[in-house]
């Protein structure tokens, strides 16, 4: 299976933006990838670096997005993974993340872990998802779709392979405050990384992550804003990397082998070992009762 | 808070290794070292690449080791990590890690996951933990130890952190086969340390691995034997390398400053927005009702 991830910056208007998406899907199309995967929020900026009411207009055209995104799957016969700013209701709104199988909305999660923290001021602008962990079907394969902070739980990825995911994926927003020092954004990088390729191994399925790149000013001025690091990337089940991107714009291509999760579960089968006896405290908040 | 982490071979027979291992921690409490942790099973060779009853004698001495074992705590004042093979009734075993504090039994663990594959029978001669995942007091913190196969499962590190464990720790015996690939060796090495990253940085916390090295030939002639990889470490609580040791004999000494947990989680709240409330499936051991 040939995958394709388009890591790409925000380009002044959301035409822009999608222009160069298309421009990117034509050619990932062209070198015959069955699966397309595009960065958290990728119409427009990431616009949660501070509070505003306002802001919720940029989810409008939820439903026309939507309709359109499929359309792109229809057109090029293809599975795509888009993440769009949901309007469920007035005043509820989600951070989703919507599987097309060549034209037919497979299905769609919505983002279930919520972060809130300075310049990622995500509580604010999207409910916790309340569809909880579940894998969605396509003509190639069960896909265990995630957004950026889930990466950070290993019992969301946990959960999907336990329902049958075949890969992980997560669309991602993250980047660097360029305040900080060297060493704290390699190690903030590499953790990052390092957390994703374990959840390939702990369930020996592939990864794919997508991140953005470029630096987006906070309009607030309440910080300078966000470096996103890109280093979008591709694990095998046992957690190798496969490709991964830089710091620019880049489609990366990727040939991942589902097959592989069969093999590698049978030596090292750790779903036969997990204690599910002993479990029942990871439902709680803290233990200490 | 200064640890140190013995990697050893089996060296021919119990009285050389332990020999070996006292020469260490004199050395470790010269440099001051408050916690010293040694490798899975390190009074013997690892036992468990065949089954064979008579391989039972080695708990035979189980509570002199113990006794044994405190003692060295007293003697140098120190907390220690020792793996046992504990002899608990006829034909009952576990495979366990004693803590003891400067004289004290702190408290023990019973490995809870038990691995079986081929050359690491472990099925056969240790019955599952039945004390679940309980971190030990002791006079440096709380100390959230599990033993090698836990290493893979995610639930584990996280439930001892819920239980409120300021360091985790892993006695292994992980090896290679030498019929595998090079690049094989190198994806299982790497998945061996990503994943126990994972934990210190899901979690916040620093993670001491301590591994065996050397090759011990498999006494049965099933398999040709397993060369132990080492590579003992220390991660803070961003998964960073702290120290690494190599596939030969070694010491090694590190820092760790379990208050650095209280500033990541600070910025990096994981434990605020876990989704307790749609975990309930990781209590199955599969969801295909």
């Amino acid at each position: 299976m040939k995958v394709a991830l388009i890591q790409q910056k925000y380009r002044h208007t959301k035409e822009e933006t999608v222009e160069h998406t298309l421009a990117q899907i034509e050619k990932a199309v062209a070198q015959r990838a069955d699966l397309i995967v595009l960065q958290e929020l990728h119409q427009g900026p990431y616009f949660c670096q501070y509070e505003d009411p306002a802001l919720f207009d940029l989810a409008e055209d939820f439903e026309t997005d939507r309709e359109f995104w499929q359309n792109v799957s229809k057109e090029y016969g293809i599975v795509i993974v888009a993440s769009l700013f949901e309007r469920r209701a007035p005043g509820l709104y989600h951070n989703s993340a919507f599987v097309f199988d060549k034209g037919r909305c497979a299905g769609f999660y919505r983002k279930m872990h919520i972060p809130d923290d300075p310049g990622f001021y995500e509580k604010f602008y999207f409910a916790p998802g309340d569809r909880g962990f579940e894998p969605i079907d396509t003509s190639i394969g069960r896909l265990g779709v995630l957004i950026c902070w889930d990466q950070w739980f290993p019992e969301a990825a946990r959960i999907m392979a336990l329902k049958g995911a075949q890969i992980l994926i997560y669309p991602t927003a993250i980047g660097w405050f360029d305040e900080d020092s060297q060493e704290e954004k390699e190690r903030q990088l590499e953790s990052w990384i390092t957390i994703q390729r374990s959840h390939a191994i702990a369930n020996a399925l592939p990864v794919i992550t997508v991140n953005r790149v470029g630096f987006e000013k906070d309009p607030s001025g309440g910080l300078n804003g966000i470096r996103f690091w890109g280093n979008s990337f591709v694990a095998g089940v046992q957690g190798e990397i496969l490709c991964r991107g830089g710091l620019e714009e880049e489609l990366l291509i990727a040939q991942i082998d589902p097959k592989r999760t069969e093999n590698q579960r049978r030596i090292w089968p750790f779903l036969r070992d997990r204690r599910v006896d002993a479990y029942e405290d990871l439902l709680k908040r803290f233990c200490d009762d």
